[in-house]
């Protein structure tokens, strides 16, 4: 069964949550002078096709946005989506037909290929991630190890991608690490003061490094336990230990191909920083089609 | 002689072009309640120390940065800086000791990190590139394949890197493309219209296919010619043509494997999109030590 | 036993979270022209010394925030915090000695005493309604049902006066309603497309109306259910039957005279959106003592 | 003869005022991962129908931004209105229907609710303030008490319940209080200080404690007198000695119940800060019809 | 006797009302890779001196706002102020002393200067149209003719250089022109709306262009009446018809070479939109002297 | 020939980089109560036209931008330009017809016309400018004197003037002047640190003052150098000397009358501070046609 017929369709993205971050970027490029070239070079009424186009295979993510772009330069675009967000595409699929102002096709295509780029990147190494966890319960989930600024849309490229999202901040769960620990004076007591202090909605989960940790965690009925740099045997007997009293989570270091063995201990969930700080760029293109020009 | 050697200290950068990206991922992370689980946990009036380490080898950037992380969430920070920005350091180098608010140390650790592992990763990547040049009059160059409203800090990483920066927007240079090429029917008319719409100041570089392109590209006097895709013979051919009339740039999926064969062809300038858009994170941490405890 | 004995200490709130609202504030008073009637009669150099007295009688909260606003004005202040942050006043009592420069204490006044007004009017009506469950196992909880864009400032009131925190946004639990029972086809249904769509660490709430559909609720395994505008023998009737298989939180309308007699009912969770969008001022001032006068 | 109908009909806000504050409350209700549970159970595609009801009466105010709320969600809303802003209404009056897309419908309801329950509940108090002066010559008018960064929109309710504005900053007119008289040396010398700065047109208004201070405002040819805290015999002899040379405003702690008794000394203008800042919300919901159900 | 021996101290203006003008403005000279020049050449440890001049004599305003600009790019700046704000000050004159880092003197030297020379320029302008006034009633205002988001400083300079402020924007006083009078019918009309619209602390005034206007107009009440675009002995006998039953103010197109003419007509106010829109700058520049040289 | 038949079409500016300054220009007039005149007295249902209007002869620049004024305060405008950006028009001549919202048109009217009058004041005075270089290859161009936060617009002006663009900020090329020659130790050094610091596409200009620095930067091999302050026999003695090794430009302190005799030494560039601080505005007004009126 291929990773994709377990996909659910990609979740949605609220244009609020990333229109702001398409006009800065769009600042950040046309600078204070604009596109020089192309205002030098291409007459204000022409218009053009294009092409965009994966150079690479992979899964696609930030096809809306993507688009978007060309919209926020100029009025008077109009797409035809050939592949759908969060599809499996091979090298050289065509993703989408733009047609529209040449200047704003040619200005906008480095912003919308950077997010394009960016975010199918990570979509496409979370699918090999949750590929390589097949036949096993683990879930890939991220981590907040995000580029700054950007977490709401890696995070999106990642359930594009079939992972599932951990934390997205400082503040929509409880996560106790080894200093929360030792500043409490030990796991129980960082947990209860955890519970004293967030709401009913907030779930908390516990970083352990020993069995006895593990014990206290769970004797405390903490949601999750996170297994911090274990070696896989460890792992699997803190598993087999919790025995379904709290999800258990593989965290530290893994890459995508560690994926596989890891899975195979039982953990719940297998946490990789690597998905958003270092999957690499999925090789996208635009090839613009002048109007006038054979096809 | 070592990279490091050849480089020069590291380009500064002013404080106004990072803080407010600083101030946003901040907020990004705090979200709407803040770190609840140091807030739940940590005393007020905790203060503790901390190791800034970096845990695999590489060349350091975003030292600064990451350090003013917090003092943006606290005051009464102390810091000692161990290894210079843009060092190159082994596996388990302490950067920086920090001492201060226990509380704002845990809650800005994962914003600093994730900049200086970020920028740090692009440094080191661009470092290697710069070594594979070596005896070569080639010089290592960025692109605009940058990640959205990162471009300031992820073109200082790679001057530290002791790469070089091509333009930073459509706006401080002229880059005539083939699709500008045939808009204005031909590279002699293109580079026309690019002269007389830029300023004095305006360098234009041209991107060409063909040594009839190459030809008109230096009858009609441009600064830079891309060598865009070019295999190395062909490469080769080109540089000899241009003769020192322009300089040359080598472009086109060049990953850092192929730096050394490039330099080889006698271009003056290889650019890399992969170093922004693909080099992973250099693994950094926060080891933190709290007061009252053995060191 | 009196209800700030029980009340652990405030909930801290980091400055980056509430300082741009106050830049906001101080701006939106100061217009374009600034301080007319300070900046025509009060001398540059003139100091003064000012207290900052609740008028009437409650819990105070919103005091560094409120003390803040006079350093973004000048500096040169100096503080005297009488009062914790989460203390009960009586009427008269002071809260903290302001000195500084006379101009920014006057031009700073208002804007200082309409937080401060706010939020402690939220944190005394909260006092109130956790008075009112003494003796039960109960918790007070707000609601989303917040001022626009103020939502952390008044949350963190609300923990302030004793009070715990529902969501934060759509975006930090799943809280099923009727609309999206109906829309999924059921409770049972509903649940299912939520946890197959939120990460492991976001907790379900599912609202009920009927007996039935808090057992479809309590089989599929919910976090909370929220017993909407049910009467009180209902809710006692579903808190039993729930028998602490999720914790139970009861809803809609209530008033801060209707807690007790709610609280009786056994149920884990009393939400007030009044607290939040209803909750009158704390009537508190700024006595200025200009330095020359006898005091 | 009823209040309303001597009210002049509500006066515009111009969007810009007040589109970027609803979507920082967008936003804010969003966080980073949008509609969690709207995102999870409804079908892109699926559209509904929603009836925007008072259940409580009341006077509508804020009604253009509740709608304006769905529109910045998503395209494709219609609407229509059943009562204009402005309206008194009985409570289950149906305001507006409104159909669009379900998701945005869902997930926008919270954020118009708050504004219009809010700005209506400022409406409904300014409303019934207004009333209790009838027959009488005094007009009811706010103050700078309200909510930070909502002034404009608070200040709007009041004129849509039929009160008038005092001051909107800082900045638009000159209220000379007791800190400044003394400042100044008395009340004469403050009044020259501050008509010798600020521009032709700019009002001057006095706070005056007694009856020399009154004199001598009066001598010195203010605009208005702020009679603050005053009884109401003292007023009504204040009133009778300004006859008519400047205008006259009762001022301090005055709540809806003291209006009449105020209105009946004479003055001219009544300010209650407590319009703004204690005024309970007006309760207002969405109902939502999904379609294809019998409605 | 002396302009500057007449003019009020200046008037001050919150830092909070341009500090963020100057952060973008120096965020525009930045552009995204800061001082290239300075970076390359100047050593980070260099510290420096330089001398404010003026270059040409003038009144000075923004002093404090082009001195604000150093401490925004560096901590470290020491300043002697050897002229205070408002001064008259002949060609050549050193108007302040700064020393500290060289980078940052030299890449805040241009923004300093620009906002210096701006209104310095505005104020010179205004004082010798205050000067030209010597010996009649007449003030010399300011209008709404300003450069795009300068309002608040342009104002300040003119308020530096003796004048005194119109309205700073469409909503803090009433002023009815042509179009309005003859949407609604005429003058008395007109007012009438007003007056039933506007709160208690906005002035009215009306431009009347015959006569017949300005007695309708003083009938209704007005504050100031706009005799715009008249000619002087028109505007003289208006004058004396209004016989100081409202402020008269003379408007359109007056340059100050035209400013005595006018204020010997009697009339109580002059506005110029010259001053704002068309002042030339001030010459000042930025002497800098390096450590160790010779002074 | 005329001034105009040599012109390119004018540059275009993409909208992205000016709408932001539009919207704070009016939330800067707005204030917090917006147009109280317009409010209180344009019935919101009526409808008018206008005729945008050059008052002077000049050349029309910021048209596009005046225009889109209206769209942000209102939709349902119409617009016929009557005259294209670029134009040199008569006094009284007919720009634009607006039909729309009377209340927008009023509100909106001085915003468009500060804009438009400032932006066709400097592409008056730069076409007059360059005017009087007809005949020599002289170029006019502007510098980074400019007004805050309006500089794109204000070099786009110039750009429409007819004028070239000098430096947009610090980043976008090297400029040599005597203070970092002296801190560098002579020109040579400079450059070589220069050279040594930014990219390939980056120029250098050396500002020199004597002919041993001429010879030492052409030495170097600059691309430009600034002659400053110099004499016109001394200028031309430069420019004979330089004999096309690189541009030069004469700068320091140049007015639109000295422009000729400047010209006439054979200078390539001419740089003047004064098109873009001092240069006056053009009078442009809104007539507005009330619908119902005879034309």
């Amino acid at each position: 069964m291929s990773p994709s017929a377990t996909t659910p369709p990609p979740a949605p993205l609220d244009r609020l949550l990333w229109e702001p971050l398409l006009r800065a970027a769009l600042a950040e490029d046309l600078g204070r002078a604009g596109d020089l070239t192309t205002d030098a070079i291409v007459p204000a009424a022409l218009t053009a096709r294009a092409r965009l186009v994966a150079r690479k295979a992979g899964r696609i993510a930030g096809l809306p946005m993507a688009l978007a772009v060309f919209d926020l330069l100029a009025p008077g675009f109009t797409v035809r989506v050939e592949r759908a967000e969060g599809s499996d595409v091979e090298a050289g699929t065509t993703l989408a037909l733009i047609s529209g102002p040449a200047r704003a096709l040619l200005t906008g295509e480095r912003t919308a290929l950077n997010l394009l780029g960016h975010l199918s990147g990570i979509a496409t190494a979370t699918r090999a991630a949750v590929a390589a966890t097949a036949g096993t319960r683990a879930q890939v989930v991220c981590t907040r190890k995000t580029t700054l600024t950007l977490r709401a849309l890696e995070k999106y490229a990642v359930r594009v991608g079939g992972g599932r999202n951990h934390r997205f901040g400082l503040d929509d769960a409880i996560l106790i690490k080894d200093n929360h620990r030792v500043i409490a004076g030990g796991v129980t007591a960082a947990i209860e003061r955890a519970r004293g202090y967030a709401g009913h909605l907030v779930k908390i989960e516990v970083e352990v490094e020993s069995l006895a940790q593990l014990d206290a965690a769970l004797a405390a009925g903490v949601d999750v336990v996170m297994l911090d740099n274990m070696g896989l045997e460890e792992m699997a007997a803190a598993v087999a230990r919790v025995a379904g009293r709290a999800l258990t989570e593989a965290s530290g270091g893994i890459t995508p191909d560690g994926v596989a063995a890891v899975a195979a201990t039982g953990v719940d969930l297998i946490s990789l920083g690597w998905l958003t700080h270092s999957a690499p760029n999925l090789d996208v293109a635009l090839d613009v089609v002048l109007d006038g020009e054979a096809r």
